[in-house]
């Protein structure tokens, strides 16, 4: 491997509450009271700051996960967990490098709110934190807002930018410099360098200032989650950070050249957006007892959760009464779906060409969700993430341990000193803010003089 | 003074970011950049702690104070500061034992996202959350929130009244025992245990449950603080503390009977609501120290400043160019005005009854707006905070230092000490929650089997 490319890779750590995996509750190691647990995410971020993450992440949703409950009370991945603006806000208290990116939806919140929220938790952590922006997909979450029905894709995207935009402005309302504190004169701050938003959009008009002084990194960082047209073009607008799903090298590939060309149009950089896949590691001293843990916790899917992971993916048919350890019968499997076709072209193909039992589609199929999973030794998955990043599919990676907090504690004591000692990963961190760590310009005001 | 009342004073500590007095962020000892510095506020937290308050208390409002730049630039109260929930979250990881009460308006929220991160804060601190209710009168909040006014006050209430009761409901999405954790089982958590509120109401339609377990307090104390007619009527039904201006005792006694009694008609126990109003204290080793510190406070008001509290008053009059060592002209005083008739004449008095210096009058009505400031060696304070407190006037007090940090601490130092020695005062919490320091009940579940 011919390492060309300069730098390092940046690194986040994201919390499910007991790891990613779909199972992770049911192991022994997992921490099984997470969702009310403060103590575990103390004791996790301080973690992740001793191995220099470049940021912890916290997923959210305005509404518990729906489904059949069946299976969901053997599933309890979101469906009680802490609100995250507040989480981090606690665990900023604790820290004093890392990263605090927090997920927040433009499709039920307010932009005055939000803008407040973030501004504060930025002025908290000395500079830290990060706005996962999101639209919401979640069917339920309307109904906990006073509507019936989530808005057409095209339109949530476009609350969105318009949502995004407004946040910007109203960071901007008070000048870095417009604080005087002169008791002297009895200047607090100066009224020129305080500036009134106005602003009146599509969605929403607002007319600031925020009343929260300018974030010590001008804005937080944003960071974005979209794989849709929509999704790409948005955050090549705007994100600073995207989490993306990518399972093979050249679809990575693909992704990274496709985001950062969209790049030049919105008149940005392409270093000032950092592609971060997810990467679920499974961590053996030999590759063969790597193995044996994925393994197991495979085994640790119960099979109603299985059948729930596998149906929507075959048009919602209902599998309750399917044998796991058989083969799908042919006579189950829809012609057609009216949701994704590539998910149940591949789901239907396990069953139909590789004549899969039920057990072995959930468990290929439900453990990782799509989301990558690398199983090996500390060295072969250095190995994996090393090929990644100089050639170009990423910028870093979002580590989704299976399972919490072990995933990471193993995750911090053997790939992180591997990644170290080959020059990839830092050994202290460059800078004083998340924006600093990762390289990422602050930004000027709106209003700031050329 | 007969000792006939048991128990002891609950206390508040309320955080002015650099203090109560108009003119505090002027004195060399007020900590000048609180209103973004986050270890002010833990050094704060911690110092009350030491000094066994019952909580801590945060001001909210969702826009800038509006207002004459010429003034407000020398009086940036309330102009920028910290979210209070991402800052209590922050406190709570500081802290054990201490409440934590934040303000959010329930007139630019959604209830579905105050009941998340009020019961997210009661987690992460263990059960010491409070939530101060109020319902949205400044003018500028709407233009935040893409509305051009405020609704009428009964219909703030209506909203308010209903928001709190969709909160609570929420609160009890999940019972306290619905979290099996059963690995052996499979099973996290009881489906039968899980509810879905399905409200209808006239302002808000939420479905839930809230995906956030239920709050280790039941429900996060709930804080109002409303005067009116309409708003002692909600305090009466849904209030456990209620923080009030009050200036003399027969006031404050008229008051404590009047909201006390309008408790039964609710179906609700006198001591299931802790009346606690604000108290200013300036303390010296000597009276005189006192007065003079209080002197030197009342100096540090600028003229532009003064002009700025007394003109609303007066009908909104330009006193911009008026001499603030003489008295104010006849000729400059209205007739009558539209707003309050009881502050215009008590205002319009000092000129002419009294014949007042314009210094003189903002300096006596300026500096604790209208709350009540006592000034005095610490036995002598004590002996005020008592007396109400014996003749049920109180049932605790919410301390407003007029200058943060050093106001605290002297407080701390001597008050405080006094109190415990009157046995008026605890010398150790006595619970592990905000509620149970109170010695408030914690609700049952609306869903729980009677």
């Amino acid at each position: 491997m011919t390492t060309t490319r300069r730098g390092q890779m940046k690194l986040g750590a994201f919390f499910h509450p007991t790891g990613h995996h779909v199972a992770a509750w049911l192991h022994p190691d997992a921490q099984i009271d997470a969702g009310t647990n403060f103590r575990h995410y103390a004791r996790m971020t301080q973690a992740a700051e001793r191995a220099k993450f470049d940021l912890v992440f916290l997923a959210d949703a305005a509404a518990t996960r729906a489904g059949n409950m069946k299976a969901l009370r053997r599933w309890p991945q979101y469906m009680a967990y802490f609100e995250p603006t507040t989480l981090l806000s606690g665990l900023a208290a604790l820290t004093e490098n890392i990263g605090l990116v927090a997920t927040a939806t433009t499709s039920f919140n307010e932009p005055y709110n939000i803008a407040r929220r973030y501004a504060s938790l930025d002025h908290i952590s000395g500079g830290r934190a990060g706005w996962n922006v999101v639209t919401s997909s979640n069917q339920a979450e309307p109904f906990n807002f006073s509507q019936e029905k989530l808005p057409f894709h095209a339109d949530r995207y476009g609350r969105a930018r318009e949502f995004v935009e407004v946040v910007k402005g109203l960071w901007d309302s008070w000048d870095d410099d417009a604080f005087l504190r002169d008791r002297d004169e009895a200047l607090y701050f100066d009224p020129d360098k305080l500036h009134r938003l106005d602003h009146k959009g599509e969605y929403f008009a607002v007319r600031g200032p925020l009343n929260v002084a300018r974030p010590p990194q001008g804005h937080p960082v944003l960071v974005q989650a979209g794989a849709s047209e929509t999704g790409r073009d948005f955050a090549a607008q705007v994100a600073e950070i995207v989490f993306t799903a990518q399972t093979d090298l050249a679809g990575a590939q693909a992704f990274y050249a496709d985001l950062k060309g969209r790049m030049a149009k919105f008149g940005r950089a392409p270093d000032q957006l950092k592609i971060m896949p997810g990467l679920n590691p499974i961590i053996g001293r030999t590759e063969e007892e790597a193995r044996e843990k994925h393994a197991f916790l495979q085994s640790l899917i119960h099979p109603d959760v299985g059948r729930e992971l596998l149906s929507p993916e075959l048009g919602g048919i209902d599998l309750s009464g399917v044998a796991v350890d058989e083969p799908l019968p042919e006579s189950l499997i829809p012609a057609s779906v009216d949701g994704s076709q590539s998910s149940f072209q591949r789901v239907a193909d396990m069953a139909r060409k590789e004549k899969l039992t039920v057990r072995q589609m959930y468990e290929r199929y439900g453990g990782a969700r799509g989301q990558r999973t690398v199983i090996g030794t500390p060295a072969q998955i250095a190995d994996q993430m090393e090929e990644w990043f100089l050639r170009e599919g990423v910028d870093g990676f979002l580590i989704q341990p299976a399972l919490l907090p072990t995933g990471l504690d193993e995750f911090a004591a053997t790939v992180i000193p591997e990644l170290q000692r080959r020059g990839l990963f830092r050994t202290e961190y460059e800078g004083r803010t998340l924006r600093e760590n990762l390289g990422l310009v602050r930004p000027g005001s709106r209003y700031a003089q050329p």
